[in-house]
């Protein structure tokens, strides 16, 4: 890659449209050009509403212009097909594949990549033989009974994405089913975790693909304290997620494995062994298939070179227009979904760890900003406390909102004429409306400024098939934006220079003698006073 | 008041300080003139550190002389004993006291609005009543059974608040006592919850100020539908807490009925029986009034004309700093302790729905940046996922860490020669070195810029006390910035525009015959397309 993306002819035109983006308080603004129809686009069982978004015709073709000028889908393709980019060139750098869509690749002859998409069926068939011994009580716990609770103990990647799609899937878990997580090193966080199950017929899933994350093996010698204490033996519980040759590859003490592979990245491993165990043993192997199924639906749908008939572009360049061009520092995500509600904090792992970054491939430092700081709570909980922000204060916040025509559960009442669902999609709607178009009031205090830009993202009914095509709608849109951006979205060197501190701060702690740095020390003092 | 803020002498004074903020990357910035221990400041049982932050003895001295010159604690002091500051000079307000402090000022013969404290004791004398009556079992449900599990539904701050202080205080719950959520008109929100409750056990409490919150009632509805079908009835289990002439203040339909008052906004009403019903019914009389004494002696802090003696001054007029000076747009607020994990979403709320405004309390548009965007997740698993942003993004975000020295569960286990909670200090500490030094590399994937500024506040351990002295340093802290950015930090007319056109749509979807805005009939149509 040469040059700076600045110096592109549709970066270029888009600098000079931003000087004048669409009004949305104009009157009739919104529905001027047949707008609200036309800026539409489906992939997946997933539509996309864009009309309040502060985008024109113009403003679209420029960026249909970036992905084509800058070959977005082309870099697609390669990287599912296994090139190497996760890597700075010139550069010491994880130099991997990036593989995470092969998890999902598995439901045609012509997969991708088909070393990694065979290794993918190997997984998912070893699951499967797992399920159907713990549902026909082959396996058992030590003590006898029958397992109908598995704690996950992954931290990061290993633990948020599984987390938000398993908060998201509860309605489709078998009968007696349940599943919990154990993540920070906090001591609470296990303890009130572990009150919470009766041990002998618990399994307990061990996340970790270096095997050696400080706080998972922690948690995990927690736990199995706890198991000896219940005087259960272990190795009977435990089952192990971990890369091919880690310390955690031990038969001796997992009842069974399962492997992770370098060319997936923990916050796009959702989809393999790392989200698939748990699933698999909840929803069972149909409804983890469906999930897969909706993944792959739209992994196909990011190899679209029309935005309009790719998701996760659209999303992507819309979302490059409102950092970039407009420059807002900032993307609020707004499921309406309560079962979503740990969503958002998947999609602020996936996105600011993968693009919250300040060189580019080539090892220069970026001129642009890069990935936004994403955050978001479920609507309608959010009106009722940020929103007030959102709409009147100084800083404009780009949404993008979430939201089903059906309920999950499907108990629902007409209260006041409507029912919850109906309730629960107007306040959706209302919002974009509101935050787009402002409206004047002679009182200072009730007057919206509006122009305020977001997006709406509909489907039929949460269910497993829709979670996959949206986990895999944001992690293209997230590669899509690194691609623009010029980044390295794979690896995370970020976090590198805090866990070297910290174990500083433990060889103190010990009384190792060593040259901590006595800044270090004072400071561990001061706490402690 | 008279003319802009940005007119005053300190605030002048910062301006030209900010164009050299202390450089912490600098070798020994943190040790030079003996920093980590005199950048400190204690109040109620919680520590501030903040050698972290940009700023020197200079910077400090500002930021006192703005608290000074704008009068900070004689107005916090005014609204406390019952000054009318709910309101916009000249224009139709809400024009109320502001008294959420009265609720925890009953530990004096002097309160500093007699009244108000008065009816806080009224309400806690019921409240204990009501308890003992359910400890006794002279109040059970219908069905004859004892009551185990209370359901809050409300939303916003009768939610979030409540719900956070919940979560953070649950290892002090009284044995068989349990307390669920309902908020979202999601219905899938209620559904899950109620799958989880044994009906006949259960204490409903509905919290609504005005008696009609949109989402509170149908979830009521929702709630009492379940009651009826198992036969149970629903006014031997519901409680309220609302307003005083609230529809809902009805005998016949609820067992017993908790005040609410106009002078106490939503978000600030954790301490009144808001969250008082549900905390006394889990944590018993005893913790619930330790809480309400941590909030009380921080409230007293709060007083302090001297920042080094008032936790949450020092605190404001820091974020002051970040916000106005160094310009940054978000704070993100990272506690290590998992019990903590919900209240970044209560802070959220109370934040940014205070001073989330764009007009002063005169009716002018203000020429500052007023409330930042909050946001924040529990460490040590956000260092596995949003961290690397915070360390190597093209944006600064300014962060406050909350930690604490010992674990409330105590159930802790000695990994590689360290415990748990010493693992989570150490991680707690060396992101703020990390983020406020940086460090140098050849490799430019491996270097860390530093001069990332953030605080740590630290207490012994989280228990009542600490979490009311915490919930207390945050509620003033907000009404000290919205001070001296001139706004009225306790209405919410941001939130109208979109309750207006949820009803327009509602009233569409029944087919009301009226005159509904075009473009949001259209727009239904494409959302359900």
């Amino acid at each position: 890659m040469n040059g700076s993306i600045i110096d592109s002819p549709a970066w270029q035109k888009l600098s000079l449209l931003a000087r004048q983006p669409y009004d949305l308080t104009k009157p009739g603004a919104l529905s001027a050009d047949n707008r609200l129809a036309s800026f539409t686009a489906t992939s997946a069982g997933l539509r996309l509403l864009f009309a309040t978004q502060r985008v024109d015709g113009q403003v679209l073709a420029a960026l249909q212009h970036l992905a084509d000028e800058q070959n977005l889908i082309g870099r697609l393709r390669e990287m599912k097909a296994g090139a190497v980019i996760n890597r700075i060139v010139g550069w010491p750098s994880e130099n991997r594949q990036v593989l995470h869509t092969s998890t999902r690749d598995i439901f045609t002859d012509k997969p991708a990549e088909p070393e990694s998409a065979s290794r993918a069926r190997r997984e998912l068939n070893k699951l499967e033989q797992f399920v159907q011994d713990v549902d026909s009580g082959r396996l058992h716990g030590a003590g006898g009974k029958p397992f109908r609770t598995m704690i996950n103990v992954g931290i990061g990647g290993s633990d948020l994405g599984p987390r938000a799609v398993h908060e998201a899937l509860q309605a489709f878990y078998r009968e007696g089913r349940q599943v919990r997580f154990i993540a920070n090193v906090d001591p609470d966080d296990a303890a009130r975790v572990l009150a919470s199950c009766d041990l002998e017929e618990t399994l307990v899933t061990i996340v970790s693909k270096s095997g050696s994350t400080l706080e998972t093996l922690t948690n995990e010698a927690l736990v199995r304290a706890a198991f000896e204490r219940a005087g259960l033996d272990s190795s009977r519980h435990f089952l192990a997620v971990t890369g091919i040759g880690s310390p955690m590859e031990d038969p001796q003490r997992y009842l069974r494995s399962f492997s992770m592979f370098d060319s997936i990245g923990g916050r796009y491993s959702t989809t393999s062994m790392v989200g698939g165990v748990s699933l698999g043993f909840a929803l069972g192997m149909d409804q983890l298939l469906a999930f897969l199924r909706g993944a792959a639906a739209m992994d196909a749908a990011a190899e679209e070179p029309d935005m309009y008939r790719n998701l996760p572009l659209l999303l992507a360049l819309l979302g490059i227009w409102n950092r970039n061009f407009l420059g807002y520092p900032t993307l609020a995500i707004l499921p309406y979904s309560q079962a979503l509600h740990r969503f958002p904090a998947h999609l602020q792992q996936c996105d600011m760890e993968s693009n919250g970054k300040a060189i580019t491939t080539d090892g220069e430092p970026v001129n642009v900003a890069t990935g936004p700081i994403v955050w978001g709570e479920p609507g309608t909980n959010g009106q009722h406390a940020f929103y007030q922000l959102l709409h009147q204060g100084t800083d404009i916040v780009p949404v993008e909102f979430i939201g089903f025509l059906q309920s999950q559960h499907q108990q629902d009442l007409l209260v006041a004429g409507t029912t919850s669902q109906q309730k629960l999609l107007a306040n959706l709607l209302a919002q974009a409306v509101a935050l787009a178009c402002g409206r004047a009031n002679d009182n200072p205090n009730q007057r919206f400024a509006g122009n305020r830009p977001s997006s709406i993202l509909v489907g039929e009914r949460l269910d497993p098939y829709a979670m996959g095509s949206l986990l895999s709608l944001y992690e293209a849109k997230i590669v899509f934006q690194g691609f623009v951006w010029r980044i390295n979205s794979f690896d995370q060197e970020g976090v590198q220079l805090g866990k070297i501190l910290a174990t500083d701060l433990l060889e103190l702690m010990q009384g190792v003698d060593r040259t901590v740095p006595s800044e270090l020390s004072q400071f561990l003092r001061e706490l402690e006073r």
